[in-house]
Formats: structure tokens, C-alpha cells, sequence
């Protein structure tokens, strides 16, 4: 028997109670009782986002998200700043090419976080800018980047601030109206504890202004349409409302464990992750770990693949390998929605006995005792290896 | 009790075995496993559509396969001919207009066909039309589009024909290939059985030719990319891979009953469906019915509330009304996909019911019995009322 466990940045585990509203059989998206979720669902994703303003729901995966926060906020020949510092930021560049956006990239070294002052630095010197462009947690490197200290950058500048939140958003603390988000940008298939399918953006009076002022080339991702319908809690294009239906169970869920337990209980599952990694001896690839999911470095004289596909062969356990120029050079174990403590620890020990049996010279149960050490509170004192 | 009847052209009812394939565990999009899934249900598509072309799998409402036809065939400027026969024809002229395409539009009254030598003195006054844009079933009239004829008209020009035939396709007989349909558009919640979110779109090599001419506006929706993935049966960005799960299940049906079969089901509870409503007295909107609706005007002194409101809080029967300019003018009775002759008749029983306690002089039955002579493959002797 090999029980799955997706222990991937994205899908993650969906509950079971969510899983089962799939199954329920499909109703019109236009019925009193569609409206009746999709009310109730928007209060959640304020709640999730932590934001006053309206949450659009779009039927698309996280990228579609980002490319509506571009095409919508930024003109054709407008300027852009990437925060490029991963294969994910880098996608905001690619849209930007796409819809003929100036995109000026500042860019930092793969695994380390953007610096503000840079930021700063950057807008100074390109006052033009109309959107920065900029991510939560990068899930190509595993890093979350100081997005509330970026935000405070940007907002004194007439630049909005969209950030890609899609695997970070219920997975580390992120509050679009405190932080200065003004496009905020989630998938449904990471710490929200749905399958993918559903792409999530607030939108900011800032934004708005902006998007307001021109008529952008978009249609189906078009926001003034969806903000138009969402006052009636519709959307504009028939959406994927059994995913819509799912949504509302998983947020119930979120509610009744409290957004800042969400939080605390990612930022406990990720330092217990990286203790453990780290325990065995092998080099986080991050210099500042994002809290849904832990890059570590392939040790020398194996490959990916042989890792991975012991995990999974053995031990049901998916995990991803690394994208871009990282392809070959890192694992990446997700711990984001529906995982829990017990997940991670089950991860290291699989991590521990695939490491021992392809003859790395490991002690079986370092790992999983300073996961245990940091789950229980303590300072681990093999913690560091 | 209230048992729930969706008899809306679209979404319309899932079979229980497709919403138990999106009960099942999230896998990653990206597994092994994932890509067999792509692999049979590329086939599937492939048989359903009727091309020998990649179809390619997008995460959006059908809206999203349009515009990806539009602006990825016809550059800003380029002429687009519009067959306007109704609300979903006129979305063509709407994503036409968001991305600079210079749309020509060929008007034709609501619940009208199209002509197809209309068609074809319009393109003789448009030689640079770059992409004709038409509808197979046009479901806010209820009308099926002569579409063979219409295609045999394009293929003689420069112009690749786009069609939306996302609730057409699967409910009325439709070849892809044989009828020179170059881009061919479908949405999942129709005759395919599945829930909302999913889009599939068929590309021709005369399409693809257009394709390669230039860079499109267009990103997630870019159909370069979406092709070069689909070579190793994967989607450019995450897609709503439960669906595509159920998708599988959903095109095993279809295969076991067989294509023709399937169509023939429709056009029988179509002709049935016409005959029933057409023997209480009412008027069919269209002068072409489709195979997936059935339009009929509202009679005199009644308004679409009372009878959808009666048809849904009795009966829990679902019907739709009219858009734009038909608001209030007709109801609509979906009969597509997981739709047997049973639930048709039962609608039309409903409907007797309905119209008789809303004081309108029917014989109760009458309808009923048209429907069932039609099923018995008799003329009825009643059918024209």
C-alpha cells in the first residue's frame, strides 16, 4: 500500500469536507442560492486577504490573476518594476512582454529576498512607474520577501503595489490594507485548500484609479467587469462554481481555526521543516524560508530524482524538484492548507530513511527530533547539525 | 421534498460518477499519473470535437477559449466578420473591441440562422477578413447555425472560421474537420457533462498559420504556448486538474454511448421537447431550433417569473430566461448532456402544470403526449397544436 501524501507548493492536501461539496450536484451560478455562496465567500476572502475592499473571483489559475493585475493597471508602453528574484517574479515580466508593459526588472540573486532599499532606490530613479511588481512567497526558491516593508516603499509613491500571493497567502501572515497591496493575487490550490481551478485579486481604491483611467486590452480578465458584477455577487463569464462551493467550506474552516492560528501553524510546520532539513545536514537553498514550503540543496553525488522518486515510491510522498536554473539543484517539500504537524515530521523521517538507504551517512531521527524540538516549543539542540 | 431537476442550457447536470472523480484526492498536475489523464482525455476531445488536431485544455469559462481564438488569429487592426445572431455572437464584437480588432458586423434577426450567402457576399466586400466569427448553438436564442454551409463558404477564403460551440458541441452534430471549422470552442458545464471551469479549444494548420504570423496579446490565453505543452500533454499554468479527472469519466460516457448515438438523443429530446411545448399552444422562438434548448415566448399576460419561479419552487425544475433585448420575452428549457428523454417529458408535464395553475387554457397531458409520440418516433397527431 503506498498512501498519497502531496506534500507539493501547489496543489496541496484538500479536506476531506471540501473534497465531498465537489461531489454535490451542480446548481445554476445565477440561482438565489449561487448568490447566497458567492456572498458568503466574499466575506471570507476579505477576512483571508485581509482587506476591506472587493475580492474578485476569477475562474483561472493564479496566473490569470497576476496577467489581470498587469494588463488592467498598466497601459501598453506604461512602466513596470519587477521584483525579479525567481522564476515566479520573472512571469510578471513575461505578462509585461506579452501586453507590450514597460518592464524594468530589478533583479536579486535567486533565493535571497528583494531588499526595499533597493525598491526605493529603483522608483527613484524610475518615478514613472505606474505598478511594482513583486511576490510573497517565491515558490521557485522558496523564499518570502519582506512584502510589508516594500509596501510601505511603494505606497508613498503614485506606483501601486501588486503582489503574486498565490502560494503565500494562508501560509504566511500578509494584510493587503495594512501592508500597502493594492493587487493582491491568490490560487485556490495552495494554503486555501481547494483543488486549482479558482484565482483570487483584490483591488484597491489606488488600483482602481488607476485601472479607470484607460480602457485596458483585456476581456475576460477585464476588472471593471467583475467588480460591476461582483456587486450583485456574480461574476461575468459562467464560473467554476462547484470549486465556488468548495471555496466556502474551506474558508469556514479557516475561520474556525482563526486566520493568525493559520499563520502560527505554518510558521511552526516551516521552522520545524527546515530544523529537521537542516538537522541532516543539508543547506537550506533560502536565506529567508517563505512558511509554506522548504527549498533544501540536493547533496553532492545525487540527483533529484533519485530522492524524489524514493519518496514517492516508497513513501507516497510527492515533493517538487527545482524549475528554471534550479531544475536538478534543489527539492522543494510543501507544507501549506490542509498539512499538519504530523505530515512534516512524516516527511523528515521519509526524508531521513531515503537519504540513509541512497547511502548518505545520516543518523536516523535527527531530523525528525528537531522537527519535534522546534513543534515542541524548545530551542532543538541538534537543531543545526 | 424538492428534488433538484437543472434543466438550464448550461450548466446542466453531471452524472454521479463525473462528481465523484472530484471528490477523489488532489494528485499533482504534473505526476505521471497527471499526464496519462491529459493523454486520454486529448483523445477523447480529439473524437468528441471531430478533428485530428490538438485540442487544447484551457482553465476558464468558454469565454476564455473565444477570446483566445480572436486575439490569437487576428493582430490589433486585423478585420474579424461577425455572424450577429444574438447575446453570444455579440461577445465576439466585445472581445473584438477590448483587443483592437476591427470587427465587421453581418446582423441577423434573434432566433434567425444565419445565411450562408450572406456569409459569403460579406466576405466578397471583405477580402481582408482575417477570422469569420460565428456560433453553432446560439443560446440565448435557442438557434443551431448552418454551420457545415457557413464553413464550406470560409474555406474558400484567406479566413479561418472560429466557432463557439460551447453549447452546441456534444448536444448537435458538429465536425470539426469535415465542416472547416478552424478554431472550434467549447466550455465544459454543456454537453460534456462536467461542471463549469474548463474550456477546450480545437486548432486547424490553416489557424496555426495565423497563429505564427505574429505575437498576440495575449498570455494566458497564448495558444503557442498552451500547444507547445501540449505536446508533452501538460497545460502552460496549473490547470483545475480535478476537472480534467471528471473530464476523463465524463468522455468514457460518451465513448460507450458513441458520438452518433449522442447526438441522435439530443436531436430526439430536441424534437420532443418542441412537439410538447408547441402542443400546449406556445411559440418556439426560433425558427431553427438548436438541439441542446428549447426557446418559447412567453404567452400573452403571463411574465418568465411566474412560470420559472412555479416550474423551480413546485417542481424544482431550473429554466432560464432571456438575455438583453429578450429579457422577459422567453423561457428557456435546457435539455443537453446528462439529460435523458424522461427528464424531458417530466419538464414538459411541469410545464402543463405550471400554465394550467397560472390560468392558462391547456388541456394537461396534451404536451406530454407529443413528446412521447415524437419519442416513439411517431408523428404526432397533436404535435402542431
Amino acid at each position: 500500500m503506498r498512501k498519497p501524501r502531496l506534500m507539493t507548493p501547489g496543489p496541496a492536501m484538500v479536506p476531506e469536507d471540501v473534497l465531498l461539496e465537489l461531489a454535490r450536484p451542480v446548481i445554476h451560478h445565477r440561482s438565489a442560492e449561487a448568490k447566497d455562496v458567492i456572498t458568503e465567500v466574499s466575506a471570507g476572502l476579505k477576512e483571508v486577504l485581509q482587506t476591506k475592499n472587493d475580492v474578485m473571483i476569477l475562474t483561472a489559475s493564479g496566473t490569470g490573476a497576476m496577467e489581470a493585475a498587469a494588463v488592467n493597471t498598466v497601459p501598453p508602453g506604461g512602466k513596470a518594476l519587477i521584483l525579479n528574484a525567481g522564476h515566479f517574479a520573472a512571469r510578471w515580466a513575461s505578462i509585461c512582454k506579452a501586453f507590450e508593459i514597460n518592464a524594468v526588472s530589478l533583479d536579486f540573486e535567486w533565493g535571497q529576498a528583494v531588499d526595499p532599499d533597493r525598491v526605493a532606490e529603483a522608483l527613484k530613479a524610475n518615478p514613472d512607474t505606474v505598478c511594482v511588481m513583486g511576490t510573497l512567497s517565491e515558490t521557485s526558491t522558496g523564499t518570502g520577501h519582506p512584502v510589508e516593508a516594500i509596501g510601505r516603499v511603494v505606497a508613498e509613491t503614485p506606483a501601486v503595489f501588486a503582489v503574486d500571493g498565490i502560494s503565500g497567502v494562508g501560509a504566511m501572515e500578509c494584510r493587503a490594507d495594512d501592508w500597502g497591496i493594492d493587487l493582491l493575487c491568490v490560487g485556490s490550490q495552495k494554503a486555501l485548500m481547494l483543488p486549482p481551478g479558482l484565482a483570487f485579486i483584490s483591488v484597491s481604491p489606488k488600483a482602481w484609479a488607476k485601472i479607470d483611467s484607460f480602457e485596458s486590452h483585456s476581456y475576460y480578465f477585464n476588472l471593471k467587469a467583475a467588480r460591476s458584477k461582483m456587486k450583485e455577487f456574480d461574476t461575468p463569464y459562467t464560473p467554476a462554481h462547484t470549486l465556488i462551493l468548495a471555496l466556502r467550506t474551506a474558508l469556514r474552516r479557516i475561520k474556525e481555526e482563526g486566520l493568525e492560528n493559520v499563520w502560527q501553524r505554518h510558521r511552526r510546520m516551516s521552522e520545524a521543516c527546515q530544523a529537521g532539513v537542516q538537522a541532516l545536514g543539508l543547506e537550506l537553498f533560502s536565506s529567508r524560508p517563505a512558511e509554506g514550503l522548504t527549498a533544501f540543496r540536493i547533496p553532492a553525488g545525487l540527483k533529484d530524482s533519485q530522492i524524489r522518486n524514493k519518496l514517492t515510491e516508497r513513501f507516497g510522498i510527492a515533493t517538487v524538484g527545482g524549475q528554471g536554473k534550479l531544475k536538478g539543484h534543489i527539492v522543494r517539500i510543501g507544507h501549506m492548507g490542509y498539512t499538519d504537524e504530523i505530515d512534516v515530521i512524516g516527511t523528515i523521517a521519509a526524508l531521513e530513511m531515503t537519504l540513509a538507504e541512497l547511502g548518505v551517512d545520516i543518523e536516523p531521527g535527527r531530523g525528525v527530533t528537531a522537527a519535534q524540538h522546534v513543534l515542541m516549543g524548545q530551542a532543538s539542540a541538534v537543531g543545526q547539525g
